[in-house]
């Protein structure tokens, strides 16, 4: 079994830090919340999406070792788009076979336009002849999905509102949220500006910087380490033009069987759970694909309640990828963060009830990649 | 004990093919070498360090499952600069503890320009604020870095030429490098325009399309496999600013110092070389760096015949970043792929003799990543 012994973030928002100030407080409070020290760490992972396109900064392991002078460990960068702080805790884990403690930093700075602008920029997570060039940028990718899931299933815009006014409300629990502070109502949600029809500016998670950092040992430290149940994921075709259906998301139905399978539970075991809603579309798609509900039929657990704190089954209770924030390379292991704190019973106000297991879903692109982590109280 | 049980590449140069052509060239030609079906591999490891930048493609795991239709395993993408292949090779053998075969990739697509030009990409592999801001681009910085180092020993620019002589030499008998086509006399290198006194054009490597995939296996499948004896990284302060000795690597020191301790050798025993010549000057630095002389020394290396095909330690046979070419992406398993031509006795022309052991040294940036990988006869 492995354990997580140590979980650090920063805010998220549209922060004065630079990159390396965000990626060196998140790895601190990683290793203040343990009881190791940093020179308990075996190796590190980092997961950074943009640094290139828009900080003009690559070669991001090299830039870990400069904040840590004379730690000489072997360090190295994953990438796989929205996901890749999820994938980088799974190569940690690989390495434990060799470690005793590793971290995993995810870090984004995306209020910095050095380079590029960040639409053009974000826009490189999808294939750039199919469909980057033909305009498609994510908004309207799940514009497209959005519609074709609303004539599939005969919803409407209601749910979607729905969506993001739970989100935002379980937010305002969160003072790390980027949109902590921000009152959101129903009437602002349905007036916002339309972005890409059927889905308005509510309907998008935001632009934020920050990190996150876990480390992730071979033995347990302490009685508030997390046991990593499952760390499991899968690749599919990187186009939309390539998909059979675009109402559900084969990435995330291949890896959550194999993460379910490889902890021996299923979806009825699962307490407490983060999905990744960087349009609202998408958190609906998740609670079907993950075995929630049928397909089709995520609205009524908005509807009834279910996914609410005291609900069946509580979803992004630090307010997800729509208001806790989206810094694409900490966002997955920021969803980690949310479950360990709940599963350690040090939520606070925002606390759910009998958090015993708990599941991630991060996905990268239009769900060319999807990571399914699953969590325990040891 | 693991195995390189198949090894694929395509030509290095200024090449038509796309960035998604390369890959699957690679990938292709390594199934076919080895005793495997695509099917039988249970992850892939992609290295690619510019696809953001040059060719507007990120999330290049998902790109790579789309080349491979209905294959839905884990893909990942390593970024480490100019290391990121070996280091991808690392990650995949961390993964081993888990899977039977995985493969892993590297491939750059340099002379496509769609988003920048090739100098302000690379560049992004050196600290943004401390160098790149300063205009130390990587010619550059090498040219500091050889003139602290002709200062400190009292050579002068023939040893240089002599380098770059050799390396041009050996990749006459490579069809698959970049300058196979190419005369390279000592007066042309001696009259090839400077580029950062002292580094004149032959000083540096080229810029490569090009890709290279190998497969590593739990389990031996034939005679011709070879066994990874070792592979170790470290990573180290990424500015020039920030190191205390500009003639020497750090972290390539720290990487062979486990690497030969991991697989119980020392430099004596290794039987041929394969070295990071991103600059000629670099390769001087890695033969001290990696032992096979003392500090200063590896001038005499050069001049007494050491390095050629028939010395004591043939050193890039075929023909070295610098020659063979230096498709970033893909140029630590380029020299994997050399090591294990000429340890199967399947070099033809440019066969050493007596290949049992042989070693690849990989760096990123300058210096901030080094990766040693030790392969050994089966």
């Amino acid at each position: 079994m492995l354990y997580i012994t140590g979980i650090g973030r920063t805010k998220f928002g549209a922060l004065p830090q630079t990159l390396q100030e965000l990626a060196y407080e998140a790895m601190y409070n990683a290793v203040m919340d343990s009881k190791l020290s940093i020179n308990d760490i075996d190796a590190i992972f980092v997961s950074n999406f943009l640094g290139g396109p828009l900080n003009g900064q690559l070669h991001f392991n090299s830039i870990i070792a400069s904040l840590l002078p004379g730690i000489n460990i072997p360090i190295v960068r994953i990438e796989t788009a929205c996901a890749s702080s999820s994938i980088a805790l799974k190569q940690a884990l690989y390495s434990l076979s060799q470690f005793e403690n590793v971290m995993v930093l995810g870090v984004e700075k995306m209020t910095s336009k050095t380079i590029l602008g960040t639409t053009e920029a974000i826009a490189m997570a999808a294939d750039r002849c199919l469909d980057q060039q033909n305009g498609l940028i994510f908004p309207a990718a799940y514009a497209l999905i959005a519609q074709q899931y609303m004539l599939k299933y005969g919803i409407n815009h209601d749910i979607l509102e729905q969506v993001s006014f739970i989100n935002h409300k379980n937010s305002r629990l969160n003072p790390l949220a980027h949109f902590f502070y921000k009152d959101v109502t129903i009437e602002t949600i349905r007036k916002s500006p339309i972005i890409a029809t059927p889905l308005n500016l509510f309907d998008c998670s935001p632009i934020s910087d920050g990190a996150a950092a876990i480390i992730v040992s071979k033995e347990k430290k302490s009685d508030r380490d997390i046991e990593v149940l499952s760390s499991q994921y899968v690749t599919d075709a990187i186009s939309i033009t390539q998909r059979e259906d675009l109402t559900s998301f084969k990435a995330t139905r291949l890896a959550a069987k194999k993460a379910y399978s490889e902890a021996g539970l299923k979806p009825d075991d699962i307490d407490i759970l983060e999905v990744h809603d960087c349009f609202t579309i998408s958190e609906l798609i998740a609670l079907e694909d993950l075995g929630f509900c049928k397909p089709g039929e995520s609205s009524e657990l908005v509807i009834n309640g279910d996914i609410l704190k005291d609900g069946r089954i509580p979803v992004n209770m630090d307010g997800g990828l729509k208001a806790n924030g989206h810094p694409i390379g900490a966002t997955g292991l920021a969803q980690i963060y949310e479950i360990v704190v709940q599963l350690r019973g040090e939520a606070g106000i925002r606390q759910i009830k009998n958090a015993n297991i708990g599941m991630a879903q991060n996905i990268g692109g239009i769900g060319g990649t999807a990571a399914i982590t699953i969590l325990g109280r040891s």
